[in-house]
């Protein structure tokens, strides 16, 4: 891990993150409170209205939480500390009288000393000011079972969310602590991280462990070492001790379960989807009856690693944590399922020709296949001075396929447009790298200018354009169609297919003379190694030509 | 960083993620193609509906681009390669012939010759089944001014925002590539990175310079090394060259311009509101009508670092860019602005207290602080057997700040309840350490509980009763509760302060017997260094009470 280090002012980070944070319009009425930068509160709404506020925060490096909160139905005030500190009194108490009416308001607090503390005198200052105030700590952490005092971890930002939903909807503030008490004393959490976090500035600290497990949010270590060696497995170090702590708490095994997946950092979206599934196909997942997440919402900075909150569906409870808010970053609350599947276009993986003869035109695709393999040794020879020698190899293992399929057979010799297309098809699938595509695009292309009617010059030509639009080069760079457009212009112009083959062959030759080019292999070289090399790709293209004129013949 | 190591199949990454993001219910009738894991391309909605159908994709390791985008007014389909790796042909084709219907569909590539030619090819296949396409290749880096085939990068999302919005709106296949067509041209883009991103299961590469300047999405490296000073100076390094290119392009500057802020992985969600903040206060935030992010929108894995695109807002692309979508990764729309400030309640700073005299009480206080004053050294000498040695200046300090308090004079002497208050209030902010904040929390309450009539010793129960519950720790615990408790019971019990005092000494003094706790500062500590030592936050209480009851009599 790189230590977080975009900032201006190491002391003012939170405060500025703040400022780019309302630097926009998030359509909440977002404001911060005047006495900023010491006091760091985020407030919305009117604090006129008779609701009861619910009111969160603590130390800054959690985001979204808990800023990210601050929303209708979620939280009326975020009250921040600086970086993993709690704020002050006066920060709270601020928060509390900015956005507290006759209705009241909750607290909601992880249980960490320096925010209880903090936030209780706040709490008791405002009972003084006449405020009505109840608070609610938040204990979720099953990390050390023995605890008097368990850390409160991600499962926060449930109570958060049950709190508001019912503030929203106009309870009283007796309610809103009832509902958030329950949440509060329901949900458990445990956490695992395979590298800890890294405050502003300071460097590291390095893991002696692959990854640990049971930690809290502030980066300090967790309190057993462990080998994360697959995502099933990392999940079970959380579902398994989370299932135990349901048992002792008396919770039956037909309970259905809320369970949030927290990415605590910097863990991937893909590593976070894989957990997701391994934990939905876990013991747990039996019982989840709503997913929230996966999604960042109690981080510790850059952490990478992720918790799991399970919460049981107490009535009312579902509805509560299933409906919408604005919050750009509340998760995503979903039923899990099994995927479901969409059958494929058979269209995709058919051979959709119906295999027809045509002597000369087996003869002509024999000739040119036989060209190629004959020519497999002498294009490997001029590729390895360009490239890295295996154009002869390529090429020929098409002309192969090819052959292969003439023998099946299943071309569709007879018509000269699907034929176009179907060697197209076997192109695809049979010539690797570059080429094969391109090549493929110009037979597919052509063959369907052929259906429709053009005459063989213009289809070529609409080919030809069709690589120059997906390849990105042009004439003149060292490529193939340094060979195949003078052919075609050649054929357009009137000119027989041995006028055609001269012209690639010239084509292919004058390559020799571009030293430098901006696309394809020869990009990479330098132009005292393209002097005086003829590009294997073009060369390759006007065997194939020539030997087409030779069968014409 | 870390590689990525959370998954159970390194083959299967990808696959394994977008099976774990189906297990959950999106809204968006997402469904996986079968053909999967081989071809791995999510779907939505009925395939057959008459809309234009938004089809994207590429390598996989750029989330949420692009599953996360498969939703109503964005993409219909999102064809998905392996990590960094191009969907093959087949792949594409299923994508096409899934949602597409008579309206054609479109294709939003980013400029990699792989994307081109897979993409291309399944599009060229796809017209020879009577199918419309049409393609729109996206290339906003401006890092390489002489790149013929600039690279894409976040700004290919707008290009999904813009044509998902025309398609929804029942746009035909023209319009929709033409309002694509428009956007892909004028949007540029450039990257700055900390550090790269590490493949699944590979060792990261280190960087030689501090940070990269113009880099790809693939972890490749920038074509410049520099060094990041701060989030101003890091945002110039993009938002110079980005304006500079504007101006090449004929952009005028009063044209305004929509700046999409892209976390490239894993960059702290604080940094990406700082680095807003600081793209706002630049030059280009003069000109800047909408902010799209910050947020990941084409991350690549890990990396640390990010992304600005800019894009003139060309008529309609406000809206298009602004209409609401269901996507949850869908970045935050907005309109910038300055912070607002709501004004702070003064009642937080203000001293609302009224000096009056009381010579009696006057006489117990000052005896009370000149006694904590003296007590000092010997505090300080108990707390460092099982603490830091500054019990003893914790006390004396708040002692002296009465002391002060009482001198000037601004206690309210003649009101026993406002005096509870004001002396608490002083302790607040003269008392450092949890132990200012506890015995402001036990005054607090206290004074409020007289307030209301209370009784002495109810009130000071309530205060006592509110230490345990923010402060978490309960009698017997080595805690300034084990003097404060036996006091207020003798009180309770119609005891004489001087029975009170004993009671806090006698208290204090069996603290030396508790061996053990898991609360304050005597949980660091193993039970043969607590042994025989009395707590020191418990005598320093032990001292007051004493104090006071000798100033009584």
């Amino acid at each position: 891990m790189q230590p977080v280090q975009i900032f201006d002012d190491q002391d003012a980070i939170v405060t500025d993150a703040l400022a780019g944070h309302l630097t926009r319009d998030h359509g909440e009425d977002l404001a911060l409170l005047d006495g900023f930068p010491h006091i760091k509160v985020v407030v919305r709404g009117d604090p006129e209205d008779d609701k009861v506020a619910v009111i969160s925060g603590g130390g800054a490096g959690h985001e979204p939480s808990h800023v990210g909160w601050v929303a209708d139905g979620l939280l009326k005030a975020a009250v921040c500390g600086d970086v993993f500190a709690s704020p002050s009194v006066d920060a709270v108490l601020a928060g509390i009288l900015a956005v507290t009416g006759d209705a009241g308001c909750l607290l909601v607090v992880k249980n960490y000393t320096g925010d209880r503390l903090n936030f209780g005198l706040a709490a008791e200052r405002a009972k003084t000011l006449g405020v009505k105030v109840a608070m609610v700590v938040v204990s979720d952490d099953i990390a050390l079972p023995a605890a008097d005092q368990p850390r409160g971890l991600a499962g926060t930002v449930l109570v958060h969310k049950v709190a508001g939903y019912h503030a929203a909807k106009g309870a009283d503030l007796d309610t809103v602590v009832a509902r958030a008490s329950e949440v509060a004393g329901a949900v458990r959490s445990m956490s695992l991280s395979l590298a800890t976090c890294d405050l502003p500035g300071q460097p590291a600290r390095s893991y002696d462990a692959q990854a640990e497990l049971g930690l809290g949010i502030h980066g300090e270590p967790g309190v057993e070492k462990v080998t994360v060696e697959g995502a099933q497995q990392a999940a079970a170090l959380l579902v398994e001790p989370l299932l135990e702590r349901l048992a002792a708490d008396g919770v039956s095994d037909d309970t259905r379960l809320a369970v949030l997946v927290n990415n605590t950092g910097s863990t991937n979206p893909m590593e976070m989807d894989i957990l997701t599934r391994a934990v939905l196909g876990s013991a747990l997942g039996e019982r989840t009856g709503l997913v929230i997440g996966p999604a960042p919402v109690m981080t510790s900075l850059n952490m990478y690693g992720f918790s799991l909150s399970v919460l049981p569906l107490l009535p009312g409870v579902e509805d509560a944590l299933s409906e919408p808010v604005t919050a750009k970053a509340w998760p995503d609350v979903s039923v899990p399922r099994q995927p479901t599947f969409r059958p494929l276009s058979e269209e995709v993986t058919a051979w959709q020709f119906s295999a027809s003869s045509d002597a000369g035109r087996e003869a002509l695709v024999r000739d040119v296949c036989t060209a190629l393999v004959e020519a497999e040794s002498d294009l490997n020879a001029l590729d390895a001075k360009v490239g890295d020698g295996d154009t002869g190899t390529t090429f020929a293992g098409a002309a192969r396929a090819l052959l292969k399929a003439a023998d099946e057979p299943s071309l569709p010799m007879a018509d000269p447009a699907q034929l176009s297309l179907a060697v197209g098809r076997v192109l695809a699938s049979a010539m690797g790298g570059s080429s094969g595509v391109l090549l493929s695009i110009l037979l597919t292309t052509t063959g369907t200018r052929l259906e429709q009617g053009d005459p063989l010059p213009d289809a070529l030509r609409a080919g030809a354009d069709a690589v120059i639009e997906y390849g990105g080069a042009q004439v003149g760079q060292r490529t193939m169609l340094d060979a195949v457009v003078p052919a075609i212009d050649a054929l357009a112009g009137g000119g027989s297919m041995d006028d055609a083959a001269a012209a690639a062959r010239r084509g292919a030759d004058d390559t020799r003379h571009v030293e430098s080019t901006t696309v394809g292999r020869s990009s990479y070289l330098a132009s005292d190694a393209l002097t005086g090399v003829v590009d294997p790709g073009a060369s390759a293209v006007a065997t194939i030509v020539e030997a087409a004129a030779a069968a014409r013949t």
